[in-house]
């Protein structure tokens, strides 16, 4: 067999940056289970027809057949593998709704696939980490307030146990918007823009971002033949963009009045001040934030990685008030999905985390002769016993070479003699006396360490 | 959206018994670390060649296309996904080659597919916890003995700690057998049996648990047309099984004399040996034990679960001269599969293994009215910042409603009033003040315990 090659989009870690990515994800465990989101398993195939039930993606799906199904006529029964865990987890929230306590709180990481061509760049197979909270018929708004609250803990750890890069996470409510765009008399019955409609408003302020405030107000005036006041409006909403609640009082000095805008304002409001009480700077109320025009209809989460904008949102979500529905109950929720692979793909891969060994043990065992190797076990059986991490050095190769078999695998010290022995701490050339049964490593050395240099 | 079903052969839990999984995965993790084996993964898919490579298993492979790939012309690179986790573990190991420090341990814990029709009890997605040690053109045999005693240690910690059946593991060594066969003159260049191939034999031995000795003489005698004698020698071999190292007497006793059979007669004692010291009475030396006749060429292993022999082997493996390689380089390897899914399964949809509880709370924070929500927040916080889990209580229902609400889920005790308030364990009724910035739970209530009743 020739050397094989990676394939282009399914991205793979040697230990060491695998050794980072379950950093990260035990961060996310401890986190997310504190908070009391239950871990599921969802399958990773889902039924044709689950997966194209929202039409457009079908073309990034991988279809999955039997090899020797009938290639000429498609199985009814035919697989596709999921490409997010959204639709999976709506899945196995009707399936077991008999059997779940609501409001039920679940996270799920799992890898998910886009079947696209090989491109630079993009991922056919990557890591997401989702939390979501689902109830039956109805949800309490505190749970907008919730889950970010929830991620920003997860990221802000990230931050400081990792040395991650900040997150700043950005928030609107789908309710502020449209309402204040009603207050302007668009889609509104007897309004001056009765006829169009505001997801149309909505979806030009999404291009905010990429084209600016001006070009938006042309699409506005031109494209919907909004006046030049109500699309100067609309863009001047969309500039506000506020660390703590002063956003209120900037939305009320644009003198529009709605309903629903106040409900928006109120839920905005508490986000961001509950998010700035427990993770104080890491959320701004951003109010041209629009999110994935199709299910979400209150508050809306994208989260960029301070000084790596350009990576886009890393963690994104919202509410929907229709997670599911099997047509007599309905399954609204809110959730928010971190893309743990396009956090750290590119970190790991230039190097700019890594892990200081790649293997999990904190001590190597030296072997005198092959004659004495069952009493490097014993040493190796005594420090496990409590919970140190180690191994036996394969071979009985003179002692240099041995602290090489260390150092090449960063491990910090090498164990010489028997129960009764010496330690080396090989970064420091000190060498001490040591029993098996009581010595203690620093506790920072029980694991890899992990190390950022984000240039 | 209807009410979907299940998928036969796709296994998913609920919560509480996803926890289970995680308790048992969190022992492996441990366990494995503890040794020095470094954790990976691999992408779900390989190439189909990759894949093919041995032939008959083709029939189970998941093919994995685009949706849009024109079905009449299969892609050149059309891919599958994984059966197995050796497969694209060696393929892993010549693609990184130049980057491992070898000998490499590692560990793997991913799901696997077999493209199978679905059929009562076939799993067509399952978890598997491999382990394996793989070296660069030579690895040494005391990782023979190093696989069986890891993998023995995780279960008897899920034994001890979580009420698993007990394990045995049955190991033989192929060196052994083959070594006998030639004594006898099997294979031999100038022996009695000289065109019989020992693999043959083997093949025939294979079946003494299914047809027993006597069929299986018939077989040597009958089909490869071996002596009587040496028939009944096969058998006698075949029907030594020891849980110490008597088996080595008794092998001699049947007068064979071969160098190979001292090679594997040694290498066997000491694996038996090893294992009994680190974990008493979980290993017996059993000679009739085959174990996949493609590629292992030393120990190999199976394990039951005492009581629970259905089950078929849970966990098996063994050594084998050439897990990869390219041409230039050899990589032998040992390793050891354990079937997390065909382990678990069973047990936890016959509800034999649970957990306390369905959420990773501890504590319910109980809310006197939505005015006072931040309170409970407070608290909350104030016990997450100790590590201990908890949510609070999702309205401001009347207490009775709350705390059922806590015991619907299996949460132990539920918080009322401010930091300063009380806390009441629900099962006992026991009510007392506490801080909530110094009360702590007892140790055994921080995560969910998990029971057993295997009947």
């Amino acid at each position: 067999m020739a050397r094989p090659k990676p394939l282009s989009g399914f991205p793979e870690f040697l230990p060491a940056g695998r050794m980072v990515e379950t950093a990260v994800l035990d961060i996310l465990r401890e986190t997310f289970e504190l908070h009391g989101y239950a871990n599921i398993e969802t399958r990773a195939v889902e039924t044709m027809e689950t997966l194209t039930r929202k039409g457009e993606i079908t073309k990034e799906v991988y279809v999955v057949r039997r090899l020797h199904a009938d290639p000429a006529t498609p199985e009814k029964d035919d697989l596709g593998l999921h490409f997010d865990l959204t639709v999976p987890f709506a899945r196995y929230v009707l399936e077991n709704a008999g059997h779940l306590a609501f409001p039920f709180r679940r996270y799920q990481v799992q890898k998910v696939w886009r079947g696209e061509r090989p491109q630079e760049g993009r991922y056919r197979e990557f890591l997401q980490a989702d939390i979501d909270v689902v109830g039956q018929d109805q949800l309490p708004e505190h749970f907008d307030v919730e889950a970010p609250v929830v991620m920003l803990e997860a990221l802000e750890r990230m931050h400081a146990e990792l040395g991650l890069p900040q997150a700043l996470m950005h928030v609107n409510n789908r309710k502020l918007a449209e309402g204040f765009y009603r207050g302007l008399g668009i889609g509104q019955e007897g309004g001056a823009f009765e006829q169009v409609s505001t997801l149309d408003v909505l979806q030009r302020v999404d291009k905010f971002d990429k084209i600016g405030g001006p070009a938006v107000a042309e699409l506005l005036t031109g494209e919907l033949e909004l006046s030049q006041e109500v699309a100067e409006q609309c863009v001047a909403l969309a500039g506000i963009c506020t660390p703590d609640d002063s956003f209120v009082e900037q939305v009320r000095s644009l003198g529009v009045e709605h309903e629903m805008l106040d409900e928006g304002l109120e839920l905005l409001r508490r986000v961001v001040l509950a998010a700035n009480k427990r993770v104080p700077g890491r959320i701004v109320a951003d109010l041209k934030i629009a999110r994935g025009l199709d299910y979400y209809t209150g508050t809306v989460y994208e989260t960029e990685l301070v000084g790596h904008e350009k990576l886009g949102s890393i963690s994104s979500g919202g509410r929907y008030d229709s997670l599911a529905s099997d047509g007599k109950t309905t399954f609204p929720g809110v959730g928010i999905s971190l893309g743990v692979t396009r956090l750290l793909g590119p970190l790991i891969t230039k190097k700019q985390i890594e892990a200081s060994r790649s293997v999990p043990s904190a001590v190597l065992v030296a072997v005198d002769d092959e004659q004495s190797r069952d009493v490097a076990e014993e040493v190796a059986a005594a420090l496990r016993a409590r919970r140190i991490p180690c191994e036996v050095a394969p071979k009985a190769d003179k002692f240099g070479k041995q602290i090489k078999h260390a150092d090449r695998r960063g491990i910090p010290f090498v164990w010489f003699g028997g129960l009764t022995g010496q330690v080396k701490d090989i970064r420091s050339g000190e060498q001490a006396d040591a029993q098996a049964s009581s010595w203690e490593l620093p506790e920072a050395d029980r694991r890899p360490t992990i190390t950022t240099n984000l240039g």
